[in-house]
């Protein structure tokens, strides 16, 4: 069987289409309601999906217009988790604002609750209103935020290392556990002073699978030293391809093999039997939009006067990059989606709340399977991150239309292969809980870098 | 019907003796297995408990002799809440090494998940190793935690306050929220800064229940100001009474009513059908104590040479307190034991390692439920919290045998009363969802104290 597809469910409230929750098929009423998180969690696992994959934020941002953090997520993974046997769960946990006994702690206890399905998304957080509920002014700067990052992580590492795997002995009239294996790690960096070791014995991962989302230098930078999976953005197939390349190359560059790293662009669909079908779908969703308050968006993202624009007309021509002195990133974006969709007025604020510059496909699942494998053997993604526009259908299509395409190419499993989120994702050749045993054991002092391990273990 | 005993379960590894899990039935090999804890809340809710209770740690300490803090104890409870539908939720969180807008959001995120029933036992820490985990170098000194603990508690309070109970709309042709009912609390405090509002929604229970175990003169007072239960330790009745009087007697002193504040001392019970039997359960827990590392303790805390004790013969005469010159809690601890009991050497190490001076009683269910009610009707408890000897069967024995003959004195509950921890543990008069709601649209700014809002409702 060839290399397959890797596949995680960004779960976010009622969807990643912003009037998602308007709908009136929309589960908004739910969204305080456990039960609805792991009703999604098993649809996904129907479609034997990677892994649940939940973002966070610290500050609430626009109530007016949906509540994206509604729970906590290390807690509704958790339940998640004990309503699911298989499928990963992959939880966002900030660096800036946890310290790492913590994040190692909650991932490795997790981690036992789930039987060794947790990963951890390694975000810096962003915005000065979340650095506000946290005690700071103001956020620390990208690259300090950084460099807190990495050092964080490296902790995390060492403290799930810190028990051995064989550390417990459990002779009832001996010992509970050989205390020579349990390890202080004695950190003192930069940003943080930890002794060790953690209070939660080895879990059964081992080490939780890193998630890591690095657009910026430096996090392309972290993510190319640490992470184990990549969620990433990537409008067309051509910016998938600079992308991809790019962070394979900075991860062969740090000494990894690059092929043990999942790239996963985010991924909107709307799935329709026909193509007009798929498109009505956005349509629908897109004309819940408050209008007015999307133009003015737009106006600001583009320096145009967009109020006096035709909704159902296309997007009027744009000046080239270089003409327009607001924020480059988004406006390249809203470029990339003209050019590659012609758009009406309508769709494009439609695309932009939905994702926002993530891959969106539109048609058949034929045709969806048809991109999604073009974009994975030609270079632009390892797998992807769904984002549905809609939950909970939005996600039953992608799996009752399209897995069962991908699996009759070949593309995709029919069963779990593996135990673990580590051995679904990763392959049965990662680093599994005995060989991490062996160099952690043998080289208490020298094992804590993803990377020496990763060359223990695939050489 | 009168009054009822209050009845927590703490869930601790193998259970409360230290030597529990060398019993050869300890569950020793599940400690990492959420099934374990989830069947033990169970068996808690089958005994129509009030609440299981989990305490935390931050570091490992003698790995040698059992892992206490397997599982983070919020993630924990989480699963455990997926598994029970009436019983209370108590999580431990140190207002040390947390935020309080990272406590504020778990806690009311595991109320959603839970249906209003979850707890918060508020803690400052106490070991300089944990510190170290934290990135301090030693803990701050007792004064600065416990006033580093108030300010938290009351972000907290007003964290949860910072969504009214109808901001949320959810007109799909509308609003989702009613921005000018989700608050910020622009709290500037001495230790903390946070704007809020919490990102997490008011929650069931609006606000979690708040346990404390304050035995120092500030744990007292911050118990007096805030706590809805109180764990407590108490040796014998008259102890007991001696604390009982004090902390109702500031909880009044803070304009608070004493009455609906429930007090509840730690319970180690040795359950046998005659008295010889239930000295035999802890003789032979007993015997399992690694004999020579006790002793060389117990010559600390006496300031004796035990080691030429005979381990089968009663304690020896002990010098009065004036004349002991080491740690004077524990030492006094020693010397209740040893008046109430007449113990053998080997039974007062026993009595030192399963709760170490909390209320022990050994003895038929009858005779312990008598000794139970002696204690509920002379000023020493509004109720319990139990610390099973050994689990699951220390419990399995309270919840069989004991508990139906509370209830057939009518002093304990034969189903849940209400829906959640707060309507069963405080009764249906206290703090619940809509007066809260009332008084916090209404009052803003003044409703941030437990005794005004207190006050509002018992009024």
């Amino acid at each position: 069987m060839g290399k397959q597809l890797r596949l995680g469910a960004f779960l976010l409230g009622c969807g990643h289409h912003s009037a998602a929750w308007r709908h009136p098929d929309s589960p908004v009423e739910r969204l305080g309601d456990i039960t609805y998180y792991e009703s999604l969690a098993r649809t996904a696992e129907r479609g034997k999906l990677d892994a649940v994959f939940c973002a966070d934020g610290h500050s609430v941002r626009e109530p007016e217009s949906g509540a994206s953090w509604f729970l906590e997520p290390i807690t509704a993974l958790t339940a998640m988790a004990r309503a699911t046997e298989h499928i990963g769960l992959v939880t966002t946990i900030s660096t800036t604002f946890y310290t790492p006994f913590h994040a190692a702690r909650l991932l490795a206890s997790l981690d036992h609750i789930s039987g060794g399905r947790a990963g951890w998304n390694v975000v810096t957080s962003m915005f000065d209103q979340e650095a506000r509920n946290h005690g700071l002014d103001t956020m620390p700067d990208h690259a300090a935020r950084y460099e807190r990052a990495g050092e964080f992580v490296d902790v995390a590492l060492a403290l799930w290392d810190s028990w051995s795997d064989d550390a417990i002995i459990l002779d009832r009239r001996g010992r509970f556990a050989d205390a020579t294996k349990i390890h202080r790690i004695d950190h003192e960096g930069k940003n943080f002073r930890v002794d060790g070791p953690l209070t939660v014995p080895r879990s059964p991962q081992g080490r939780p699978v890193l998630f890591q989302a690095g657009a910026s230098e430096q996090g392309r930078e972290l993510a190319a030293r640490r992470a184990e999976a990549i969620y990433s953005v990537a409008y067309d197939l051509p910016s998938a391809q600079s992308y991809y390349a790019d962070v394979k190359a900075r991860i062969e560059h740090s000494g990894r093999d690059s092929s043990s790293v999942a790239v996963m662009p985010g991924l909107v669909t709307y799935i329709g039997s026909t193509p007009a079908e798929a498109r009505a779908k956005k349509a629908e969703l897109d004309r819940m939009l408050p209008t007015a308050q999307s133009i003015r968006q737009l106006s600001l993202f583009t320096g145009q006067n967009c109020e006096t624009w035709d909704l159902d007309a296309p997007v009027p021509p744009l000046p080239d990059p270089e003409l327009f002195d607001g924020p480059q990133g988004r406006y390249a974006t809203i470029l990339r989606i003209v050019e590659k969709d012609s758009p009406t007025v309508r769709e494009l604020l439609g695309t932009l709340a939905a994702g926002g510059g993530h891959a969106t496909m539109i048609g058949t699942p034929r045709s969806i399977a048809d991109e999604m494998e073009s974009w994975f053997v030609n270079g632009g993604a390892d797998g992807f991150n769904l984002m549905p526009p809609t939950y909970p259908h939005g996600l039953e299509d992608f799996v009752d239309l399209v897995i069962p395409i991908l699996q009759a190419r070949g593309l995709f499993r029919r069963e779990y292969e593996g135990a673990t989120l580590r051995e679904n994702l990763l392959g049965p050749e990662t680093l599994n809980r005995s060989e991490s045993q062996t160099s952690s054991s043998m080289h208490p002092k020298t094992n804590n870098t993803a990377y020496k391990v990763h060359r223990h273990i695939t050489s």
